[in-house]
């Protein structure tokens, strides 16, 4: 074998720019009806990549490029395909075509695609894979949605804990020979140490198996300070635990405590990047990534959030209507009025993004909660004083009115001391409730900082002004 | 060794819900001045389970905390800190104290710390060093800030392509007996293989190692698809990279091709929740993650996003100026004119987010982006026709003018397809024009919704109604 490196292997800063090249070329391949010429351009790819070009492409070029790649690559690039996209190229395979894929996956990602079947599409398929496979996927189907048992991978490597290192290589040599290959799973990390009931006692890192001696007994190799995932521990709380151990692979367990698969960090970064995007979108008011959503269902559900904005708008609304009669002596308070309001929902956000963030991570507690709130107070204090200033001189000068000036400046200071006080308390109130901080949050902000933003502005003016 | 479980050990069920019990108890122990009591209740448990603790501490008592905390400890507790409360608790430690804490670090962690001294209390640190380490951090502290040489570990394990299984084998063992215990990190994934000028040739997943014979030569077992990661690479894009492709650890190249260093996926998940957070705290207008930072610090980071949407809030006052006239004649505009704005404003937010996170998870593309702009109008015109719909009729029935409910109606389809394509668009031009759409785009999101909200409720109005 050459020792020369292989030209041909793709690197990274090469395929970063030429990304809209080869889309094109797809595209322009995909119309031409050019099926051979696809299978090349993609078969050259990373199945990884093949996926993002699959969900880049408009619905119907999708199907015509599922069917013009390489049956091998198929299952790997299902698997990778974000929900909603993978949704609509199911729908367009048959269910031979699918078990075929389903069954050269591994259990955790077979039952990622199994789930999203409808009933009597997934029965075929099921009916169409070998009894082992099936029962794996019908166990880990039968755990809770988002729990450690849907995202673990059921094949693990387990020893016994009276074997030594050197029974442990051998094991592994041989089930490498055997060509049923059922035993291992292609990669991993830890190879896990159980009892005779088969609780994990132990975990071995392989780069500490390999440094150990033939005759060393495993349980003197083992780590025995495990981190054990219970199979319905929410996947949230399993991110948590990998980001905070920074786990690699850890082992789940029945309510028997029994060893019943593990999970890798590959499957944890997907849904870091799932809850992170959770929360940002709700945030904004959108349930979940709907970027590759029709737009019907975009509609729909955007629709939801914009209808609680609008009671909030409108609330504001009948705030300002209470003083329709100052607002018809000085005008110019319509003009200045959205600034106060505007000002306390951006002082706000910014809090409550902190807050919401840090309830996230676990960085906001019951032990710092006051702290923080204070130092919001604080914080909303003092740039509300410095707002009051500069917005008071700009009103002053606008309109000829050092009075109306003094109102401006007022109302800026109330509400952004309730601004920060309010985007603080709102997320922790909720969550202490229960309620997901992210989705809740923004409107009840939003409502306090406009209420109070008018109120106090046209409020004040009532009393001095008038 | 017995075959039972440690019953000792602990399980993440058990301690989620203790937290602020532990941090009670600490606090108690830290005022009462029981250095002893605090040194147990921390020392059973894992080190990023005391660097949270030391997090949710007033900075007092944070230093307190690490001056009772076991000496061992130090280091790993250190190196899980975030950086705003890591800067505070260096700030306390001598110079002896933080090079003790250097040295036992391995190279990625010993440079993130050593990285935020200030330079001559960092070159009294580095001068504390033995020659080796000294040598390493140096090196990478020459590479640029969040780059992958800032992220990758100096220490991997390398074999010549003309080595077997077996020499590898006998190579770790060795190494592991030798008491220097300078050459094997403590963990690893990757055994890479290097030819003769020290460039990676592939690398051995230690799981294919060890289910391979021993006189298989390595470069049998080896994979060759590498992704190598230039020493130079933005640590975003090596996030991006690590999640397409699954990667548990990469080998990291300079310029002449050869392995400096190896990046592993526990520092990719630290940089992954960096980058979501970097992206929805800019949204919301907050620099980085400011809640650990001073009230002063925090006042001032917020102030000048605060001060731009002054500038946008006034925009929309000199709009609602120019109909100072309108105003006048019908009051029932100023009381009404914030909804239009307001629901422009939520709905563009909707679109904004979408896209933004599509951007960086390289989900929207050149391929893409008019699709998503057509189907963000599409839903911001079905949408818009909606709630002109109920707000049209709210407006006729409050103020008893069927003429208001129309102009309302008409300004609302009008801003909504207006949000719509802001939304979609800001970003991409913003990220086309190599500005981070996350940090820049909702002011002038905003700047939009509010002045074709303003301009086209109170313009129809003056045309209509008047």
């Amino acid at each position: 074998m050459s020792e020369q490196p292989d030209e041909n292997r793709t690197d990274i800063p090469k395929d970063a720019p030429d990304q809209d090249v080869v889309d094109a070329a797809v595209v322009e391949a995909l119309d031409k009806g050019d099926v051979p010429g696809v299978g090349q351009l993609v078969g050259r790819l990373h199945y990884a990549d093949v996926a993002d070009i699959v969900e880049r492409l408009d619905p119907e070029r999708r199907d015509k490029l599922v069917e013009a790649i390489d049956n091998d690559l198929v299952p790997d690039v299902l698997a990778e395909l974000d929900e909603a996209v993978r949704e609509d190229v199911l729908e367009d395979m048959d269910v031979e075509q699918i078990a075929a894929a389903v069954r050269e996956l591994e259990s955790d990602d077979a039952v990622e695609i199994v789930e999203e079947l409808e009933a009597p599409d997934q029965q075929k398929v099921l009916d169409a894979i070998p009894d082992m496979d099936r029962r794996l996927i019908q166990e880990s189907l039968a755990y809770p949605e988002d729990s450690a048992g849907r995202l673990m991978q059921r094949e693990t490597v387990t020893v016994p804990t009276h074997w030594t290192v050197g029974d442990t290589i051998d094991f592994m040599r041989r089930s490498a020979d055997d060509s049923s290959d059922g035993e291992l799973p292609p990669t991993f990390y830890d190879i896990f140490v159980t009892d005779p009931a088969g609780r994990p006692v132990g975990a071995m890192h392989l780069s500490h198996l390999l440094r150990s001696k033939r005759p060393v007994p495993v349980t003197e190799v083992m780590a025995t300070e495990l981190k054990l995932i219970p199979v319905t521990m929410d996947q949230e709380e399993v991110a948590f635990v990998f980001r905070q151990r920074d786990l690699v692979s850890a082992p789940v367990i029945d309510d028997g405590g029994r060893l019943v698969g593990a999970i890798t960090v590959d499957d944890v970064v997907d849904v870091i990047h799932e809850e992170h995007e959770e929360d940002m979108l709700a945030l904004a008011g959108v349930g979940e990534d709907d970027l590759y959503d029709a737009a019907v269902d975009t509609t729909k559900a955007r629709f939801r959030w914009l209808l609680v904005n609008l009671f909030t708008a409108v609330l504001a609304s009948l705030v300002i209507g209470l003083f329709e009669a100052t607002l018809e002596q000085v005008v110019a308070l319509a003009i200045l009025m959205p600034i106060v309001a505007s000002m306390g929902g951006n002082a706000g956000t910014q809090t409550l993004t902190v807050a919401v963030r840090a309830l996230a991570m676990r960085e906001l507690t019951t032990t710092n909660a006051a702290r923080v709130i204070g130092k919001e107070l604080l914080v909303g204090g003092i740039n509300g004083i410095l707002f009051a200033i500069i917005t008071g001189a700009v009103a002053w000068v606008w309109f000829q009115d050092q009075t109306i000036g003094l109102v401006i400046g007022l109302a800026m200071v109330v509400n952004m001391l309730v601004a920060g006080l309010a985007g603080a308390s709102i997320p922790l109130v909720l969550d202490r409730a229960g309620v997901d901080p992210a989705i809740a949050s923004s409107v009840f902000l939003t409502t306090i900082t406009d209420v109070v933003g008018f109120f106090a502005f046209l409020g004040l003016a009532a009393l001095i002004l008038l």
